[in-house]
């Protein structure tokens, strides 16, 4: 329960300037939360999957959106579509698993079947029903383009906007805010190149339930300031005051440290695979936010991305993939060269992952005190600050 | 968490057609759900058991009504009363368990003590409170009649209606909508006398906690459309196509469909227990729901008998029992005939059961959906639609 | 679910004369559950543990009252301190474990590091930040007394209150409400020097999670008319009808019951440990509620002390403590003579505790149903009535 007269005098909101952490509504109330689910997570692009995950025809997965249930499936002529988890008959789940292979989709209650592209080709005792239409009857898209080899939707409905406006903002407006994805990361184009994103392939993914707000993960991700004492592992092999910017305000930002000669980010401290691509600085770690759901670490030999899924103001559930070059896993399959060792990256990055959602649920109890005033970042906190500042554009 | 504005545009709401599903709300909104607790579930005769299972003085159950916890019990005379759980001292629940016997009704707490009648006969040191009047103090009454041997209450408070008023309208108006079981039950007068009910006895229970809303399992039972995908077993037995109502609008609805020759609805395939009645013809099953909390499945040689009790818009708690002749059980208590097989029955009845339980949680997940809209009812759906009309005259 | 349009007609509340239990609303309602909150548990001065277990320098407890965790410390001069567990830079919960020990309390997140007097000695990369002064970031502070070696918080925040006003209620009105604790005790003055409790020890602690309001608990402490039924063990040393009351108005009521000649409330009837103090006469337990969270049980040779600590209308967390002597520790640590077994005292109030909590949960869900109503207190429930008039003064 959270005092509604606070004990302590306010603070002036001085966290536009970027100087201080965002105030206590942020971080638990259900109004602030369902703002961020209509405003960011149902308007925004949101990372659902990589291409390899479904890489042949009727290869399926299943991802929750905000409370939607989507199917994100590749059909016949190679494309991957959206659709809402929803039949058109009596609103019946469609896939309850959450990832498999199918020829159709068919309904498990009254058995309406559904091409992949959607359309529905199957309806029993639907014929003599007057006026019924199996073409109004397909099941509802969701817009899903891809970047780099990952999959990404956008819950606004653009079904009924004009295509032909030329005006970019007034399309934009009547598409509620809509943005096509190659505009939303054209700013990104070629950053990423060296690192193949879109032909990697991976090799496990982690679930995590986290007791805190969503965005004290961005935050926690976006600044090495709490290394030493979070991470005394990782700071031996990557200096936690080696972190240097290059992308330092909007919706994606992040930089770069460096990793020590010789060392690797895994358990044993050795390179756990073949290098992703032609990576110029063997010893540097690349970490970006992408604005609202994804963490993208780029190491020399590994991809690993987080995925953020805010469930309420105080739980967040995260996926997080390790993504690997496809010859990586060639070696492997010929009985096994010593270089790839994907366990030995995603161990430590496990153990690393558990030690910031500790701290981050430890802040978000503490948040939720009525002692709880915005405090003070440092100089080494530049980034959650951006981020911070960034949020705000969508949440008021 | 559902969309508060959808993203799809809203259907005409057709459905009062009886042509379409229900709206989204009917099984999601909180206000919903209360309006059918207040309007249906307190206003309504439901159905909490059967006389069999009380058949001695002193017998009770507990059986939770919306938010009430009510003793059933039969009394000295004979009479089975209802009364609420609730001791006139200090509020404690007074039972416990959800069935027993007892000889009065004594509180846990300060040991009240009360008669199968409800009226207090013992209260400690409370003679010397001045004006104590141990008359005042009787367990609050529920109504409670009998049809067809089962046991039904009605929340409506009619002890201060006047009971002289003649005109019937002026009567129930002053009663808050109140009707007498035998007038309610009148158009059904005589149609289930080869069955015996009442003198029917119970030979198993099984409890199942569903999490989709209660309409969904009414909508389920009503038609056999589903049959063929999700009831492979039963559809072998019974043609899901040979279907016919003869109840086809109102608070009763359903019909009978036929047996296969020399076939029983039984993990056998055999008949299980002598027959309850002189029943006319043996290879049919009757099906009816009766508003609003019961289905009766009427079978040569068993009666099963679902109760629904709504926990939450998307959770239903349901009973179901099996009755079989008194003589049945005779039969097996003397060492057995081989007719007397209960569990064949009741093991065929839980898979099917599980089958249904399981689509109305798949269609509760999908209806839950920003994407859900009214779809269109089928042919065989008609006997949905009635009861979604009927539904419909009692909630808004 | 609790209906808002009650079944049955309301009585008169009679209750302010003490004649009636509370009506239902102040059992169930969350508007209740937060007044009590705010009005009662963030405005007086609450029991949160004793001295002796915190007895060295940097010995500290954490405790959460209402929402908020308190780190409750003795620091370098021996004086006991009380903190929100709320680090002034990001929010960070301090201190996870329920006690320990420590030199200085420092952040897990990013190592700020506060004296055990609250004030901020280290936070690495401020100095950087203009404007920073660490003097402006030390541990909010919360009130702290103690009372017979027991100690007391106090939500009030009185930091910037004037302490020069020479008027009481001036003062008073000023600090919102705010009353010294050596002003709230004054009545107790000297009354119970005899049990030496300021110097007992904490032989035991015992947490239980009642499913019932905080209120029950407490009119359930005091009377023994429930004795009979409830607790016959106790009855059988400790006639319940011996009840006599000393303190019969305000925030501290109770009085004392006999203890049969040359018998111990244990469960072997004999007595378990050393006199606490120059007890007059052994034969006699005391019992005291001191409001709002303390149930003080005094016994010859040992005290028992609840905390209660209300968690929803229908939820409350119970701390039992058992205090003994220390010199009958010092007996117990030689290899111990056979009258130190304080297992004797802690199985028997265990096992009574566990018989009270029981009825108190059935009075719970009794009083939730649409047909409680305020019900007559007998003449053995005068303190309960007292304990509810003093209550009504803090809650309307």
């Amino acid at each position: 329960m959270h005092t509604t007269t606070p004990a302590f005098r306010k603070t002036t909101e001085t966290f536009a300037s970027g100087a201080k952490t965002l105030p206590q509504r942020y971080f638990v109330s259900p109004e602030v939360f369902a703002q961020e689910q209509a405003g960011i997570f149902s308007k925004q692009w949101v990372l659902v999957g990589h291409q390899s995950q479904i890489a042949g025809t009727g290869d399926y997965i299943v991802q929750q959106v905000i409370s939607e249930s989507l199917i994100v499936i590749r059909d016949k002529s190679g494309e991957i579509r959206g659709f809402y988890n929803v039949c058109r008959h009596r609103g019946t789940r469609l896939k309850e698993d959450a990832c498999g292979h199918t020829s159709t989709i068919q309904c498990p209650y009254h058995a309406w079947t559904y091409g992949l592209d959607g359309k529905l080709i199957g309806a029993p005792h639907m014929d003599d029903v007057p006026g019924f239409d199996r073409a109004e009857h397909s099941l509802h898209p969701v817009n899903l383009a891809l970047w780099e080899g990952f999959i990404f939707v956008n819950l606004v409905d653009t079904r009924n906007a004009s295509t032909r406006l030329r005006n970019p903002t007034a399309r934009q407006a009547e598409r509620g805010g809509y943005i096509p994805l190659e505009e939303w990361f054209a700013p990104l184009a070629g950053k990423f190149s060296h690192w193949n994103m879109s032909i990697l392939r991976s090799a496990k993914r982690i679930e995590y339930d986290v007791r805190a707000n969503w965005k004290l993960m961005f935050e926690n991700y976006s600044e090495c300031y709490h290394c030493p004492g979070v991470h005394p592992m990782l700071s031996k092999v990557s200096p936690y005051d080696s972190a240097e910017n290059d992308l330092c305000e909007g919706p994606f930002l992040g930089g770069f440290m460096s990793i020590n000669k010789g060392k690797s980010l895994t358990m044993s401290g050795n390179a756990c695979a073949l290098s992703v691509g032609k990576i110029e600085n063997l010893q540097q770690v690349f970490y970006y936010s992408i604005f609202p759901n994804m963490l993208l670490s780029l190491h020399p030999e590994y991809v690993m991305v987080h995925q953020l899924w805010p469930q309420s103001p105080e739980r967040t559930l995260i996926l997080c993939d390790w993504f690997f070059h496809p010859d990586a896993f060639a070696v492997s399959d010929r009985g096994g060269g010593p270089d790839f060792n994907p366990d030995d990256a995603i161990e430590f990055w496990d153990m690393t992952n558990k030690q910031d959602w500790h701290v981050c649920e430890l802040s978000q109890q503490g948040i939720a005190s009525r002692a709880y005033q915005p405090g003070p970042y440092s100089s080494r906190e530049s980034i959650p600050a951006a981020w911070d500042r960034e949020y705000l554009r969508y949440v008021r």
